[in-house]
């Protein structure tokens, strides 16, 4: 059994469990290296306790799954089989206390796990799972970079690309091109290229919309290469901005690097937090900054840390994160500055190379 | 309020519900035109007896929800937030039965919605969702037909750069680049190009490998259009296959027609199953078609039905589904021909219209 795996199984013991159910694909693979997206499909990686791990998938995975998990029992479901009649038969029962993934496991399963192992208890361990794999291995950071190196190349092979006219689709269709040219498994979440008052939307949509010169443009995108995520996000001024945007950009960037300052093991991610909001709230934007200051990611794009206010966490070493704080004002635009760092002993080792200086581009 | 909205609304009497909360952000979007992916953040639309709908949106959506939803009341959250506490502070308290989405909502929610309403028993409402969306609009289809005769037009533009050498990820990245050229939000799925024995992993991912003369080569890609989704799935031969794999696609495209021929309104989808199956069978292929038949699709790429012989639902006018069948030979290699189909009046309205004969391409 690998490292990981005891880890898992020693769940069973510090939560006083019969059974862990792992149902989240990426945390399966995490534990097996077998990895699928099942889609609507059931698949769990089970740990009963005093049995050898079960790994349940769908039968058309079934020989991927052969091939790449180190596990030895599995069970293939066709497409007409209850998941829960087929856990049933190959579970012993008599179970009380079950460990589930209370973010990830759907209502629906939830009632099926529990009929099918009798147990009276669903335990929520999503903290203890984060706590497994919220430090990364050497091997795992190794990964990381390989992600932040090829999403760095596809921006600086963008750049050129940008002129007025070029719509916000467009330069999406170049960055992805050039994802899986340059080796990506693929984007790792949908690639946000935004112009203009567009900017001003954390979470706006890439549409037909031209880039328009004295406008900002903003590149938020990441890969996956081996599985890994990068998460990079850079503002450009297309052409001269004017006073206001510059003005905001120096306030972001500055937000930016007294948050990596901040970072050292034994620090909370709320002093992350407020070490990016308090300089901007200084700079009198304090109300548009809508957003938490990072996240946490690795074999997600999203994982445990959410860097906000309100979690008095610590920073540990070996931990990957973002630094994201963003200016986002409504009809006008915005500035957004993303790096991705490591806790090291000394503090924050950022793995993002890309210029940060406000840069002109496209005229 | 706009029709889809009242039959939301009608499953407060017909369930006896207290209210109603719709938690999938596709769903969001066909009651209120509102759409984002929130990844891990909180998003509900409620229906409460009595009351005006209200969505709930993570704070940096809020503006693009006020612009686009056709909803009155909207709170935002903060990535401080309790989204439950939120919840409890706008609705009316006293609630007994509330419908959830079982398939969709995460047991931690549903224990904070169970908490902020007070409620006693939460009612599984996706059957009754599924059955409000399963008819497609005259609209909707048109939607999907664009997505269709952009990936057709993808597909016909990637043919020619097939030859011996060319990767599945460069294939997979040439579609992808022209997806989004052709207008596309994007890939409706991950895109999926396979050569060779993988052809015979109905979930194969795309990898390094070339393009060898000799070899199936088997493209299953869709996308998005207007938000609509498409689902094409054709296998082509590259130079000489050899008579197994010809016999393969013989039974396969026999299948698909038969699967095909057997569409109409009140048939059953387990017939449409059987129909391709025992047609496989008869080739004596049966136990290679590992998959169900076929799925419904529309604003997700899987929705309800699942066509597959314990379905006893039965089909209706407007449904739009997949037909799919396939054989999939361990280490050797495998075959499916996938259409998009309509359900109408007089049988099946075949909407994909890529050439379906055994293709020789590539050399």
């Amino acid at each position: 059994m690998n490292e990981r795996m005891k880890r898992l199984y020693s769940l069973l013991e510090t939560e006083a469990l019969d059974a862990v159910f792992v149902t989240l694909p990426k945390l399966i693979y995490y534990f097996t290296g077998f990895y699928t997206e099942p889609h609507e499909r059931f698949m769990a990686l089970v740990c009963p306790r005093g049995e050898e791990p079960l790994l349940v998938v769908p039968l058309l995975d079934y020989e991927k799954a052969a091939q790449s998990a180190s596990v030895d029992r599995i069970a293939a479901l066709d497409d007409t089989d209850d998941p829960f009649a087929v856990l049933q038969r190959h579970l012993k029962g008599g179970m009380k206390r079950i460990g589930i993934q209370e973010d990830h496991l759907s209502v629906k399963r939830y009632v099926g796990l529990m009929e099918a192992t009798g147990a009276e208890q669903a335990v929520h361990i999503e903290r203890e799972l984060a706590q497994i794999r919220v430090v990364k291995s050497d091997e795992e950071v190794a990964s990381i970079q390989r992600a932040i190196r090829c999403i760095e190349d596809v921006l600086h092979q963008t750049l050129p690309l940008v002129k007025p006219g070029v719509t916000e689709l467009e330069l999406v269709a170049e960055m992805e091109y050039r994802m899986k040219k340059l080796g990506a498994d693929g984007p790792s979440f949908d690639t946000m290229v935004l112009s203009g008052a567009k900017t001003g939307l954390p979470h706006g949509v890439p549409g037909k919309e031209p880039v328009r010169e004295g406008e900002l443009l903003l590149f938020d995108a990441g890969v996956f290469v081996d599985g890994y995520a990068s998460d990079l996000t850079r503002t450009f001024a297309v052409g001269d901005v004017g006073d206001k945007c510059r003005d905001i950009y120096d306030a972001v960037l500055q937000a930016n690097e007294k948050m990596i300052q901040a970072v050292r093991p034994g620090a909370s991610f709320a002093s992350l937090d407020l070490a990016a909001r308090s300089c901007i709230e200084g700079r009198g934007y304090g109300e548009y900054f809508i957003t938490r200051a990072g996240h946490g990611f690795g074999l997600e794009i999203h994982e445990y840390p959410s860097i906000h206010a309100h979690n008095a966490d610590l920073l540990r070493e070996g931990m990957v994160f973002t630094a994201e704080p963003g200016i986002y004002i409504p009809g006008v635009g915005g500035v957004r500055i993303e790096d991705n760092v490591l806790v090291t002993k000394e503090g924050a080792l950022v793995l993002t190379s890309f210029p940060k200086e406000l840069t002109v581009i496209g005229v």
